[in-house]
């Protein structure tokens, strides 16, 4: 998304869990890790910061120095209470979608977090739902009558959610949001910018 | 802090809770309000809002369109979050500190919301700590290394974050923050803007 935003033409490459092989040259494990030139970079937040510094006259991804802070708010809000709160609804969903190679790892990596199955993490329990609620309402509020975070237009902090929920669509039929919530309107939007691009990649329609 | 960011000269009028009376020109009954001429505005986002567009030649409090965005989910998160982890922390001495006029009023209105009594609220549990702390882990991973969540300087976001710290500090000895908590150190430097301004207000060395 951020890469669309810049205006900036990538390639993509497919990554299983398992495929550490392929991302060895970024000297860590983990995706997303772009190439550009010389230049590797990894971690989402570290890719944007280093493209808003590299692409300065592409569109503005944070909005100067004030924009940055409270992106990084967002982002620490969003690893430590959103995809928490999401992937405790979708882990066995995940699981049912990945690779026949990854499924040990997956179960393995995800127990050892979690300190149970992702079977027995996924029961969608009230309290569950209740503090994923909970997280959705915040972003509601947060979005007011605007169409994006940004305002008239998404910036780096609309993708930081949208992150959330694009994985969750690629991997489960849970509907996660009610057709009527101002989430899912702004979750529509976001799956239709860039000519689509967002919808067009492999998921489910919910 | 945003009329001192605005560097706006402005009269400030103690108000007890009972004293709905004073504010009644607002049509409503909640701090803070601010008359600006003829102009009456409520609610801080509000008055931040009036504010950015009334006086645009003084320091920007959102940094444009995208900050403006990010600044209200903050402000989505801080009311939702942040000031009911920190409420439970401190509720009993809240009511410790109100007029003698405001008792009744307060214990009233807040068993209503809590289902019990403030002292009965506030019992610092760990369950209760560890919900406040996380909320701080948040704020300090969001800091990263800057001065404040604006970058080198403060904005709307830092003031968000402060108000819970500031009002807490009036009312409260309980010590919140570690000395050694980025995120007391941010609350230090918060204290001393405007030649002091916020130290200088009735509270408690914490």
């Amino acid at each position: 998304m951020a890469l669309e935003h810049k205006g900036l033409p990538y390639k993509t490459v497919p990554v299983r869990f398992t495929d550490k092989d392929v991302i060895a040259f970024s000297g860590q494990e983990r995706v997303p890790v772009i190439r550009d030139g010389d230049t590797v970079v990894s971690d989402s937040w570290a890719i944007a910061e280093y493209l808003e510094r590299q692409y300065p006259s592409g569109e503005s991804l944070f909005g100067g120095a004030i924009g940055h802070g409270l992106a990084r708010f967002l982002n620490s809000w969003t690893d430590r209470a959103l995809h928490l709160a999401l992937i405790k609804l979708v882990i066995a969903d995940i699981l049912a979608h990945v690779d026949d190679a990854d499924q040990e790892y997956f179960i393995e990596s995800r127990s050892a977090n979690f300190g149970k199955s992702p079977n027995e993490v996924q029961t969608r329990s009230e309290a569950d739902l209740r503090t994923f609620s909970h997280a959705v309402s915040t972003i509601k509020a947060a979005l007011n009558t605007d169409d994006f975070l940004g305002g008239d237009a998404p910036a780096y902090g609309d993708y930081i959610l949208f992150g959330a929920f694009a994985w969750a669509r690629a991997i489960s039929e849970f509907s996660l949001l009610k057709a009527n919530d101002p989430v899912h309107a702004w979750r529509e939007r976001m799956l239709d910018l860039f000519d689509g691009m967002p919808r067009s990649t492999v998921g489910y329609d919910v």
